[in-house]
């Protein structure tokens, strides 16, 4: 079989020892003669788990301890839903920074909930860049500011301590789904992240929420009990059963990502992977353009076109040959995305260079 | 090691060939080089692996056409909030059979939405029974009638056939978390059935929803996306990224139940397991006195006490010595519990018995 070279945007490739280590124990887990498939929620086993797998996210992430971590359902889109039913409430408004497809559809849910405004918007330029401070509108009685640390769309990524600062006392919220932890992030500038797991973390169905405990005050009474992050950090994502497998595999992602040298090395391996796909691009004259504007271009999905449509179908095809899977573009920017997440080998990221500059070479 | 006795309500018991089979694929699934959990949701692959599911699931319980099946996120707890937000409108009221913990969290949810009312309660006998359609107040104004297939905790379950039946043009909605698939169900008497995967379809943190097209009418604008069973059915369980693994395992198991001879053999087998348990209870000259009245036990859930807690305490480390995990009874009731879902093998249930017998003769 051709090694498989996994460029899908998520749910995305993981890492083999992750993959191994659940396969050996999948019918029985520490010698329980069980499967943690078959684990109750409430048992010391999984508790163990579980509380392993925040700490080690914790530690990973440097979260203080005035922050609570959620492990819920529902992914990315139910938090879209949840932050302005918790946090916007009426006659209150919320500031957004669209840069992005996952951006608007933020902003579509808290309409449903409150006032939105638009604080800045690249919607013109066909959303190919993030913002700086002095360019965004801001709202200094907003409820909250959200943003979106990187657009797996657009293949637009917020630089490294660049996120916004909002005014004195207006909350940051963000979406960080397919760049968490995949760099040093300042937690304290935050009132609360969000992200769906199947990016950087694990398989899909689980969805992680760290979140400042002040907030916690502001949650209103008469939430559904599963949107109540008050309610839901007391029960510490034990309030129903959780995603108890998923839970797992994540906390596995994350053992495997302390051992490796933490958030310092994995940023420095994502670093030099995206530069090799962008080195690329950058010295082919032309022959593959770049969504994204330089000082926006995302770590972790490069995004990019061939000069005509066909050119991009016989890319894709000659890429599967070569065992490339998920490098078509999303249908709203066309064209080609290479996904290099955590779990992304470099070799994976040096064969896609090396064969982007072969299929250059034969034609261009 | 000693084999395994798993009683735990769940996550419960699954298919030991299930497991295997999650097991031998979890690295290279059909020769793609990929895990399933690296698969995108949009990929051929998922999809085939999701309608397979689907179509497992619409043969295995008899799904007629006018129905959709929903793969979703959250739990049955979710659905507590959902299914008013979807069908209770404003100066409606709904009706509930209260028949134990999990019919009054779907009306403590309820009533956050809108008006409630309870058509019947067994609260005063502790919850031990179900209900005769004579003993039903049912209001024929209602938006719709809940009622709780299966009572984990209790351990009260309605008898085959025996299901409520709503006054006319009133919809039936029922909670099949912990019951799901365990024997035929007539489809066509209810409007929206939903259920947890984590007693007999699989992994937690995949819901099931069936629901029938007209429902969907009702649903009024402006829910939270996630929330609204009308858009969700429109993007066929695939809005956002599903939970693909554990839908995945969920469609193993069906195929697993499919193959040993669908709702109808499991059925007998199920009947069987619980036979065995309710006889040496009934048979111990009440030496094991079930919580349940007779006519309305469980044959998921089988709830029982003993003459005291220290016999109770010794009932369950004994019985952990055998290899027979989960026994402990819920909180709530007290006492000894054992979860015969359909996974749970024949043999599992044979040795309970045993150990009980045995017991007594030890002990009484």
């Amino acid at each position: 079989m051709t090694p498989t070279h996994n460029f899908n945007a998520g749910p995305a490739v993981m890492p083999q020892i992750v993959l191994e280590r659940a396969r050996d124990e999948l019918l029985n887990y520490g010698e329980s003669g069980m499967s943690v498939m078959e684990m109750s929620h409430r048992s010391a086993l999984f508790e163990d788990i579980v509380n392993r797998a925040e700490a080690d996210l914790r530690s990973v992430l440097t979260i203080p301890a005035n922050y609570k971590v959620l492990f819920l359902q529902g992914g990315a889109t139910l938090q879209f839903s949840m932050i302005p039913m918790n946090f916007l409430p009426s006659g209150a408004s919320a500031d957004f920074i669209l840069t992005g497809t996952w951006a608007n559809a933020a902003i579509k849910e808290a309409e449903k909930v409150g006032r939105t405004r638009v604080a800045a918007t690249a919607e013109k330029e066909h959303f190919d860049h993030v913002f700086a401070q002095a360019e965004l509108d801001l709202d200094p009685k907003a409820a909250y500011l959200h943003f979106t640390a990187n657009e797996t769309i657009h293949g637009v990524e917020w630089p490294a301590d660049s996120e916004p600062t909002p005014p004195p006392g207006v909350a940051l919220v963000c979406d960080v789904s397919s760049d968490i932890a995949s760099r040093p992030l300042n937690i304290s500038k935050y009132a609360l992240l969000y992200a769906g797991a199947q990016k950087n973390l694990g398989p899909s169905g689980v969805t992680l929420v760290i979140i400042r405990d002040d907030l916690l005050e502001r949650v209103p009474p008469k939430l559904p009990v599963m949107m109540d992050y008050k309610h839901l950090a007391e029960h510490k994502s034990l309030y129903n059963t959780p995603p108890t497998f998923s839970i797992y595999v994540v906390g596995l992602v994350l053992g495997w990502l302390k051992e490796l040298g933490g958030v310092k090395e994995i940023a420095r391996r994502n670093e030099a992977k995206a530069k090799l796909i962008y080195d690329v691009i950058d010295g082919s004259g032309g022959f593959y353009r770049g969504h994204a504007r330089a000082d926006s271009r995302s770590r972790m999905n490069a995004t990019f076109h061939l000069g005509s449509e066909d050119l991009e179908k016989k890319f894709i095809k000659e890429s599967e040959g070569q065992g490339m899977v998920g490098l078509k573009g999303h249908r709203l920017v066309g064209g080609l995305r290479a996904s290099l997440y955590n779990a992304l080998p470099s070799d994976s990221a040096a064969a896609l260079a090396q064969f982007m500059s072969e299929f250059q070479r034969k034609n261009g």
